[in-house]
């Protein structure tokens, strides 16, 4: 398997990439020198999958491993499901040694991850993340969270895990629609930081889209590592952490003002992507070309660049509410170039109007 | 007012010590370039004497800051305590940049901590503890938690201040009984770990018990610099940390078996103080002078030595509840003497035996 370090100040580990990951769970999480009981998070589908393959594998180690599961989706990440895993942990007896194992996409890891970094003030997490979004995102910067009624992610810690596997075989059952939104944090990470792994998009952009195992490991290894160049420089998000949010302003608006469900995350950041770098090109920040590049990466993977269910003063009226929360002034991430971006807190409301009239 | 500095890999702290420290909690807080809005969590007595004070100071200062109180008592370290105070700080708009501050005993500190620990993954939290325990003890070490169902502090967090103000002027209103299980964490202070303070406490314990100004904010300073040593050793309890655990491993067992709220934490402790003393001197360990200085702080301090409602055999019952727990053995924390601990995990039960009927 192919590996990325992340090093970090509260403590680095190794992101493990390829095939048949779920059934060397085992191995790897007993080379931490972790022993004796484990629970494994998933979610009902995915549990029903893999689960009984993880299981296995911890149980050929030695590890007295257990299964829970929660509804697949959003609603599953509140308060009232972690305390469900906190009383599993308690009845098996998980001590600060046992590790938590998140087997399934964001949801299961942010999840497993929150009860992990908060049951007996944190035990070992290891995230088997089985959704390419999670592979290349959520499971990299040790962001775990809950949802509150009013609100996404708002109750949560920075929380490490100790050993990532990506298993790339279990992407040959995923849905395309599920491929193409992991493929847009791909692309932003290729757009905001590497020139070259964009030329590799572009050029392996059918064998990716056809799950071949090496472009797909390739890719994965690729994102992690820019993710994690930028997380351990900025751990906790104080500042530089900020350019991963490339897309994410205006597709967070597209994502809320349709209503949660009808876009995936990566199409509503495709969309925000498309419109940060028309925003960037009229202020003169960059070039058509650039603008173009990223256009054509976006259509490769099967992603929309408009949002014509929404209207431009709907998502402005995201983004003010959005300004008001932050204390002023919403900073934009946009490109100079592929592979270089900058933060403009003030850019005048006629060019984000001028953008959002083109993507809508 | 007196200060102590904590430094911590995680970040340091600085522990202001003296009267009036409520009037100036704007003021402190100002200082570490924290401004905009706040919340004050404590409970309804607290509160109610000391809520508008805190107010007031925020005010003076320009923070926008309010009051959210909590029932007294240990009911109110749950979740579901937590998810008021979220949505208390969401529907006020709190950002990553205001701060929670804990005005009140261990329950609040530790209920308001993890409510800053996890809200927006994590806010400056700043303690104003308001009993002699929470001032010495569970507002140094950046242990936060709530309870759950079927135990306590099985989630939580380590989450440092950053700051923390100990007004000494608040103990006169303080009952004895609450003065006396403050004073047991201090004794436990000067017997694992300076000598010379012990000696300091025999020496001026009538003026301490009289709630002299002098001597409370001298007992609190060193007592929160030998734990603040402990602790910037051992932030994540590792090992070094446990010798914190002196007489409660007893203390524990004591207040489970008679139910909680009988004695009150301090109480237990001493009279697991005294258990842990006679084990040392049982095995050889130390001298019977020890002991006998041991016991001399703890009257001294109006605590009981000894535990008659229990006996040994429920008292050996939760202890090998605690011993299947942690896998295999209990770490006793015993004295050779005054201030020098041994950790011991193989004591013979007829040792143990013998402790437990000496003081039950």
């Amino acid at each position: 398997m192919t590996k990325v370090q992340v090093n970090l100040p509260t403590g680095g580990y190794t992101i493990h990439i390829g095939p048949a990951g779920i059934g060397k769970i085992g191995e790897l999480v007993g080379e931490l020198k972790l022993a004796g009981k484990a629970l494994v998070v998933s979610d009902d589908n995915v549990g029903a999958m893999y689960g009984e393959k993880a299981l296995n594998s911890l149980a050929d180690e030695g590890f007295k491993a257990e299964l829970a599961t929660v509804s697949p989706g959003e609603d599953s990440k509140t308060l009232a499901a972690a305390m469900k895993l906190y009383t599993k942990a308690i009845t098996m007896e998980l001590d600060r040694h046992s590790p938590i194992i998140a087997l399934g996409g964001g949801v299961v890891g942010d999840l497993a991850g929150f009860v992990a970094a908060t049951y007996l003030r944190g035990v070992p997490f290891i995230q088997v993340p089985t959704s390419l979004l999670a592979q290349v995102d959520s499971s990299v910067g040790g962001k775990v969270a809950v949802n509150h009624p009013l609100g996404k992610n708002l109750i949560g810690a920075f929380f490490q895990p100790r050993l990532v596997i990506a298993d790339t075989s279990v992407l040959n059952t995923l849905p395309v629609r599920e491929l193409s939104t992991g493929l847009a944090e791909v692309a932003k990470h290729a757009i905001i930081a590497a020139p070259d792994f964009l030329d590799y998009l572009e050029e392996n952009h059918l064998a990716i889209m056809a799950k071949e195992q090496g472009p797909l490991a390739e890719i994965i290894r690729r994102s992690c590592q820019i993710k994690a160049g930028v997380v351990e420089q900025d751990e906790k998000e104080a500042h530089l952490r900020m350019i991963l949010n490339f897309g994410h302003t205006i597709g967070h608006a597209v994502e809320a003002s349709v209503g949660y469900g009808l876009y995936t995350h990566g199409e509503a950041v495709a969309i925000g992507m498309h419109g940060a770098a028309l925003i960037s090109r009229y202020l003169g920040l960059c070039s058509s070309e650039t603008v173009s590049a990223v256009c054509s990466i976006l259509r490769r993977f099967g992603l929309p660049l408009l949002a014509r269910q929404c209207s431009p003063d709907e998502l402005l009226a995201f983004f003010s509410r959005d300004k008001k929360r932050v204390g002023g002034a919403i900073n934009w991430v946009l490109l100079k170039s592929i592979g270089e971006v900058a933060i403009v807190n003030q850019v005048p409301e006629d060019v984000i109007r001028k953008a959002l009239a083109e993507i809508t």
